[in-house]
């Protein structure tokens, strides 16, 4: 069976975020990322495309299509496609606060490979909520799901408006905590039973809004010449301290 | 004064590793890691090239060349070219073993992002050596040079046959540690007064010749379901935590 070319149109408009946000659909592509889909997330799934059966075992139930390398290629938003492409739905993310010792907090973040990077860096140290500003990128950003790993179907992302958001953290006993170039070093800090770390943009650090209603903040040492950390980078470290402590 | 084609075929063909190895020259872009190379380098600078003479501060006796934005897109490699490229000499890397606390190993890196990225934050931890096996990217590839912010102009890295790089580390006192899933806990871990950190590959891991060379293997505790870390987050973890032991 061969796709339409509005079938292909279609599949290819979900690259863009407004379409994505209309349709309520996103895309996921790859045999890992879409094994990971299929095996470890309870996302809907709306069609599954593959130029291989054999690669991926698909649920009978499943609509599935065997296409063609071409119209892979024509469907795909990678350079370099991969065997398979999924349909998903969208979920609500769950509007509740986290309940836990640690959360995640990101005030702007842009680039969908670290966006990526750090939801699968969250999801390694156990964090359920990982909620950015309203001007960050979003989750099924089709770099954010590959980047992820399958944390996106894992970890509950969203944005937010921060003010309100770590006011109301505040307010159900979260100790707000910046990683900035001036704050205690993080091999001297305890985390508090709530925890909210708060990490800031790589080019402008944390918004001076944000950074009024921070308890305290942290720092990683430097030992060398290089002026900053990339942001994904300074998330893991800071998060695998703070587990080990 | 404009380019002539020539010119531009030549600094385009530097974006291609043979290229930049016979003519031992490689591209730097971008105002940020142009000034490193200016202000934090000792690398011979072979011409500039920028679409606005204030944006940086180039030194009178270095050949510069005011050019046209149409002419930077022309010899750029990136999507979006950003003011200011030069043209540096490779310098030859240093054959000394390394003689500090940590040094950093890489078996097969093959992603420039996250080559850049780990030699960022090698620099940040004080590392001065990375040795990386023969079929890892090389340092000049621009993706590297992008991520690295300023790294590469201080890092000594270099490729090496690992079987025989590791077995001199070894006879020069260096504890070979592995990062694997297998190992004790990196938070329980006491680093050695001289040790190679060794990385393996994000898909098949350390290689079998190389482990069997290890003294021994550290692990970072998984709390959340995903498989596995990114490398260069990982690489940030254990150089995190190893600093602050």
């Amino acid at each position: 069976m061969s796709l339409t070319r509005n079938e292909i149109k279609f599949i290819k408009s979900l690259q863009d975020k407004k379409t994505r946000e209309a349709e309520k659909l996103f895309v996921v592509e790859g045999i890992k990322p879409v094994s990971e889909l299929l095996m470890h997330s309870n996302f809907k799934i709306k069609a599954i495309y593959t130029t291989r059966d054999q690669a991926i075992s698909i649920p009978d139930q499943l609509p599935h299509h065997r296409i063609s390398e071409t119209e892979l290629e024509r469907i795909s938003g990678l350079v370099s496609p991969n065997v398979v492409l999924a349909v998903a739905e969208m979920p609500e993310p769950s509007e509740d606060l986290p309940n836990e010792d640690l959360t995640l907090i990101l005030d702007e973040i842009k680039d969908p490979g670290n966006l990526g990077t750090i939801l699968r860096t969250a999801d390694w140290f156990g964090i359920q909520h990982v909620t950015a500003s309203f001007n960050s990128v979003d989750l099924f950003n089709p770099k954010v799901v590959q980047a992820s790993m399958g944390a996106v179907f894992r970890v509950n992302y969203k944005t937010k408006d921060l003010i309100n958001y770590l006011t109301e953290l505040k307010k159900a006993g979260y100790e707000l905590v910046g990683a900035d170039l001036e704050g205690v070093s993080i091999y001297d800090f305890k985390a508090s039973s709530k925890t909210a770390i708060v990490m800031g943009s790589e080019s402008h650090g944390i918004s001076p809004e944000v950074k009024k209603l921070l308890n305290k903040s942290v720092t990683i040492p430097k030992f060398g010449k290089t002026e900053s950390l990339n942001v994904a980078i300074a998330t893991g470290i800071i998060l695998g301290i703070i587990r080990g402590n």
